[in-house]
């Protein structure tokens, strides 16, 4: 009877994670840490430009539903941020809103987990200077134009950030930032 | 028939330009392009990663055929090189001969015509630094980090770099190129 009386334990370990996505992700990249995620208890939400706006990604294997457009929601209202890859960043990144959105995050010591092209909205972010990150190899030279240094790892978590190559790391991805979540 | 012994005036205007592509380009940033130039009477050669592989442009509407592998050709073969958007630059800059074949037609003064995602291959050569470029707005940060001066204009001419943002610049762009050309 003890033990019923207690909080359950499912909902003092969720995490609000918010997950920044436009079309033309890498599918993969969405899927993958959406599964482990939520299998761990969290909640995922996904914002996007527009709310409603149903996105594919570039493999045409996955499709996604925005829940709310970036700017309807607050950094407050969640405890961690995931930046699938693909081509998504790359439309990201020149979103005011969603760029302001990342940056709040950061502020408030949220892990943010970037996968393959995510660091280029870390860049834009202005979040990498000095940090250690792992991109996709494409990325490397703008990280390191932007102040980062580059290593070639499965992933690599400095302070609030958690990166990875692609699609191959995609379960030391997904373990590490579950890890940083707490 | 004095005029019959001198040398055609359309072979003595004519340059040999180099378009590099990879799958996923803007389609209209190929089309375009290929039809003012060729219409100029230049003859241009597709070359890629792999020779005989066919591209597809990210919107479906342009094939491609890549008719030399880069390292089978040299700088010195042509008088120009054209760089397409879209996604194809983020996946020829990661290719080091294609990235050493920018550098050496930079090194030899020859035009360099890049739209769109194109300066990401230029940011990759390090041919930017104290240069003027106008991209894509998502590759305005990475030039700026890279040491360029970003400005918003259909086309830019800065030495041997002619750059313009975007599919709505290209008739522009192709102009500023053509006369580049001389």
């Amino acid at each position: 009877m003890a033990r019923l009386m207690q909080p359950l334990r499912q909902e003092e370990i969720m995490a609000r994670i918010a997950v920044v996505l436009a079309k033309d992700f890498e599918d993969s990249e969405l899927r993958i840490p959406l599964e482990r995620l939520k299998a761990a208890g969290h909640k995922l939400t996904l914002l996007g430009k527009r709310a409603g706006e149903t996105l594919e990604g570039k493999r045409h294997e996955e499709k996604a539903t925005i829940e709310a457009a970036v700017s309807e929601r607050k950094a407050e209202d969640f405890d961690g941020l995931l930046i699938p890859g693909g081509y998504s960043p790359d439309q990201l990144r020149t979103d005011e809103s969603v760029v302001r959105f990342v940056q709040s995050m950061a502020m408030q010591k949220k892990p943010i987990a970037a996968i393959c092209h995510g660091p280029q909205l870390l860049i834009e972010a202005k979040l990498v200077r000095g940090k250690t990150l792992t991109p996709w190899p494409s990325v490397r030279t703008d990280l390191e134009n932007a102040g980062a240094a580059w290593v070639d790892q499965q992933v690599v978590r400095d302070d609030n950030l958690i990166t990875s190559r692609g699609p191959a790391d995609l379960e030391a991805f997904s373990a590490a930032f579950n890890e940083a979540l707490g």
